[in-house]
């Protein structure tokens, strides 16, 4: 049977969702709990791969099993295994063809930044600056990535081209905790660390907003700023 | 000179707050950090002695230095050496004869429980758990709490009496999280943990309300339960 699950995970406990070596990854504690259960080896695959330090609300992965278990047994062994730092939030059972993956259609991603006094609780859990901010420099550069764009500098790596769809990117104020709410189908790595990273250049007064429609435009290298993991969430898949 | 300083702290990256041996207590941290900017040994007091994996937000030391340093100067300082999981708010030069705990007029805590879905991200920051906790018998058994008791039954070890005023408990809900915030003038060893802990056995049908008032006026040891450090947080102290 084939199965399509949505995980939560504190990405400040992990190396990263994707297996590395022996290191603890959020694949390999999912795949060994999993493992457990079928009694024979699991693969997963994840429909966001979020780097070391980048946590996610709504992850989703697709994996196979042998066995025959309910879905809410099934939720609760692994729960039972993979607590406290991953959670299952739910599991359901899908026709063979769906991958977590490539069946994507849209993906949002939150960033939070403390506009406030520095909190030493939130130190992996959100972006702490000194820089005052200027939320409408912000949404001005916002406004610049909506749409489709090649977002090749906006990128890890050289690429020959990144072509993306961003739908919407929203704004919303929770106590002093900025947040950053971006819709689109495809993200590739780093580049919601990317677009942060230049929202928060020019705001800050450190770059112009000419730079950023120079690297959605250009097709020279342009290299721009990448904002830490921490503030990073991978908030929700839909098919 | 003398200083009053305001700090907060996440409580699971240390050790607890009081200096054990080589372990990373947050008094060894802040301690170091003082030595170097004062070049000589500093000892530190503390207002409340936290334990490992208890949180502060508004935790006050005292200490003498011999060096001459202004307030901005020393909170600056002392940032750069203990950040990131510790953070100092304020910083105040006072009369010789002000000490951070026998000085305390009124201490108050906070203890934070989910009563929404489990969340992972917060697993060391707030109290999960599985019961059906009723908030109205948790403000029933809080009415017991209030005033002056001796609070032997609800103390860290065996004690001749443990008499203690708590002048007030609040409920307040953030989102699914209920804030229960106490304010009294001194409070013992685990006395908020356990005070909470016969809240939640009360609230999810485990225990009568009798046995608090038992605890409460008995002169016999009566055991109760203890809530987890992660949910607890030294919200501020004044003199």
């Amino acid at each position: 049977m084939n199965y399509l699950v949505t995980i939560a995970y504190d990405g400040s406990k992990f190396y990263g969702f994707q297996r590395l070596n022996d290191l603890e990854s959020v694949q390999k504690c999912l795949e060994e709990a999993l493992t457990k259960i079928n009694k024979s080896d699991v693969v997963i695959k994840g429909a966001g791969r979020t780097d070391r330090g980048v946590h996610a609300y709504g992850q989703r992965i697709s994996f196979k099993l042998n066995i025959k278990i309910s879905t809410d047994g099934l939720k609760e062994a692994l729960n039972s295994l993979v607590k406290p730092y991953i959670y299952v939030k739910e599991v359901l059972e899908v026709s063979d063809d769906v991958h977590a993956r490539f069946s994507v259609k849209k993906k949002k991603y939150r960033y939070k930044i403390n506009m406030g006094e520095y909190n030493p609780i939130l130190t992996d859990y959100v972006y702490q600056t000194e820089y005052k901010l200027d939320i409408d420099k912000m949404k001005e550069v916002a406004n610049l990535y909506l749409g489709v764009h090649d977002f090749r500098n906006f990128v890890a790596g050289e690429r020959e081209d990144a072509k993306a769809i961003i739908y919407n990117i929203d704004f919303v104020m929770e106590d002093n905790i900025l947040n950053i709410i971006f819709e689109g189908k495809s993200f590739y790595r780093y580049m919601v660390r990317n677009l942060v990273g230049m929202m928060i250049e020019v705001s800050r007064g450190k770059e112009k907003i000419t730079k950023v429609e120079e690297m959605l435009n250009s097709n020279e290298e342009i290299y721009g700023y990448t904002a830490p993991a921490c503030g990073l969430y991978l908030e929700s898949i839909e098919y």
